[in-house]
């Protein structure tokens, strides 16, 4: 859990890490946390610097000079190990980008898949992943129209790494950013957090107990097709930020998005849905389930008198059942996020420093 | 060289190697050869199974139900080494992809940048790969509008791979595909043959000699975009066929054009461009330049009477100064590729089998 003290000690330090970690990549660089946050900042931003980019969402949105728009994104999926419970990298891989694209509101619709095999690779693991991600576009009802297959020698990849890309169509009325939540909005979340990273933790057999949690690997975009159907056109509007906590956990997502909208974000810690196993994991290993990954959950943050409505429409879907209200946006202290505690207290709630969990997704 | 006895004996069989070759992954699936294709058709098609798929282009074409047309595709990079002359894999991944999409007629307009990071990697050469990738996009005018970084531990990776995923428009006057070649159309291919991989393997040491070979690696839209300019719009139809000869070489890129079109192709070995170097180096080596890979030229299959026009543009440009016409299509024997060799014989000219180079792009 992150001190207070040291959380405030950063004044307005987006990535307090140094880029520099002896000059090399280390594997907080891929912890979607500060060190990721910073690689891309000093890195790769300035580099590719466009508006779309610079936005900082889940998906780019284009809008094309005929007038449609496109939400696209990509996700490159290394988890180990490939199979664990309630998924695998196929899996992931297709719900990662379909989700990713369906946080800013956009209609999943095409992705592309690129694969990476290590030479040696069973054939029959191949196909029990090309399976699960077919079983999952068709959830999703997506249509994977490009591919590259790409062999590695021996030990130059982990059996299999697997990169989607998605591309999805945005209507005129959606107007959905990590910069768009306001003060007065409340803030949902669609069901119990930290069950993929403690999934897949219990996958490598790393708890050191028996553990029955299952990821919660899904495609969300039915789910916010019906939140966003279930309050009328003309209040398009209310759902203000959509975003999926997964690498970084609900801190990390929550931390963006305050410093997107130049808000304070109040989470209520009585409020956040945890598991008992998960909690009790978490408890047993240190870590703190805010910063844990979820792989089909999603933080809306919408206009307070559509609340009702919202998680109305969330609860009555496969994966919305769970939904409740765990927070407000405030005005101040601006891009912090605060957390009443169960004992009475508020903390902030940082960013995720470093890595919690390398390769959970 | 592929032997006619050997290649005739092939019978109407796509893919005559077993999937299975001890049912495991081996570099020759990754070869863009038979290999491939086989992995592809017995896994992939029918799971994923789609018409835009099944139409087994560089990029898979989608309409969307309000008429725009888009051209998508994504290929990840695992060239080994990261640097080499001409290019680096950033330039080659960004070219990959923008070329992929131009081979559709489309206009390359977004692209996302999925990088798979080694532990322990210099952070100085992820910069200069990124910077790479910024000049690359310039030159082509696309725009790196989405990424996603993942880290892994030290020996599950090679340095980076990269993957790019691209998103083109498509016009309506545009129907350009691997399916699309007639009788009577004549081939031209835009420059010099099998630079690209010479290149990677002089950078490799795996010459003997000292080479002064660079790779073609280039972005080839805007030489697309001339040819299409220069056939009036009503002849928008005169451009049957782009395909960029990468991985499988020129070989078999125009052996899978004459399955797709269900044609003969005939090719005058006199015409094939080869820098002296590249003929030298392939003859020490015992590769048949046929099926060395290239990164900046492409195919194209004509109609005969704007052949001298397509040509005639194609040659003001950069990429396209060496542009020549190698053959031209016949209707039988269907499927085939023959090539009248330089003694005045005609040999059949096979996919590539197995893998020639690993690792090449």
């Amino acid at each position: 859990m992150t001190e207070p003290e040291e959380a405030i000690s950063l004044q307005g330090a987006v990535c307090p890490i140094p880029l520099g970690h002896n000059q090399k990549i280390v594997l907080g660089h891929g912890s979607g946390g500060k060190m990721s946050h910073d690689l891309i900042s000093r890195l790769f931003m300035p580099a590719f610097d466009n508006p779309i980019l610079r936005a900082g969402n889940d998906a780019g949105v284009s809008e094309h000079t005929s007038g449609f728009r496109l939400a696209i994104s990509t996700d490159s999926h290394v988890v180990s190990p490939l199979f664990f419970p309630g998924g695998d990298i196929g899996k992931l891989a297709v719900c990662g980008t379909v989700n990713d694209l369906a946080m800013m509101g956009a209609v999943p619709t095409w992705l592309t898949a690129g694969f990476i095999l290590e030479e040696g690779l069973e054939l029959s693991i191949l196909e029990r992943v090309i399976q699960s991600m077919r079983l999952a576009a068709e959830e999703a009802n997506v249509q994977i129209i490009a591919g590259d297959t790409k062999v590695v020698q021996r030990g130059k990849a982990d059996g299999l790494y697997i990169n989607t890309a998605g591309v999805g169509i945005l209507q005129p009325e959606i107007a959905i950013g990590g910069e768009k939540a306001k003060p007065g909005d409340v803030v949902i979340i669609s069901g119990y957090i930290g069950d993929h990273g403690i999934a897949v933790l219990s996958a490598r057999g790393e708890l050191g107990f028996e553990a029955n949690i299952e990821s919660d690997t899904a495609p969300l975009n039915h789910l916010v097709s019906r939140m966003i159907k279930g309050v009328s056109i003309q209040d398009g509007t209310s759902i203000h930020v959509l975003r999926d906590p997964t690498r970084g956990g609900l801190a990390t997502s929550l931390n963006e998005i305050a410093q997107q909208s130049n808000v304070a974000i109040l989470i209520d810690e009585n409020q956040i849905p945890i598991r008992t196993e998960v909690a009790a994991a978490c408890e047993m290993l240190g870590f703190d389930p805010l910063y844990v990954a979820n792989e089909g959950k999603l933080i809306a943050i919408v206009r307070r008198d559509s609340a009702d409505q919202i998680l109305y429409e969330m609860r009555h879907t496969k994966y919305g059942d769970n939904a409740r209200i765990i927070g407000e946006v405030r005005e101040t202290p601006q891009t912090r996020v605060l957390m009443r505690t169960t004992i009475g207290t508020t903390r902030i709630v940082d960013i995720l420093a470093g890595e919690l969990l390398p390769r959970i997704c």
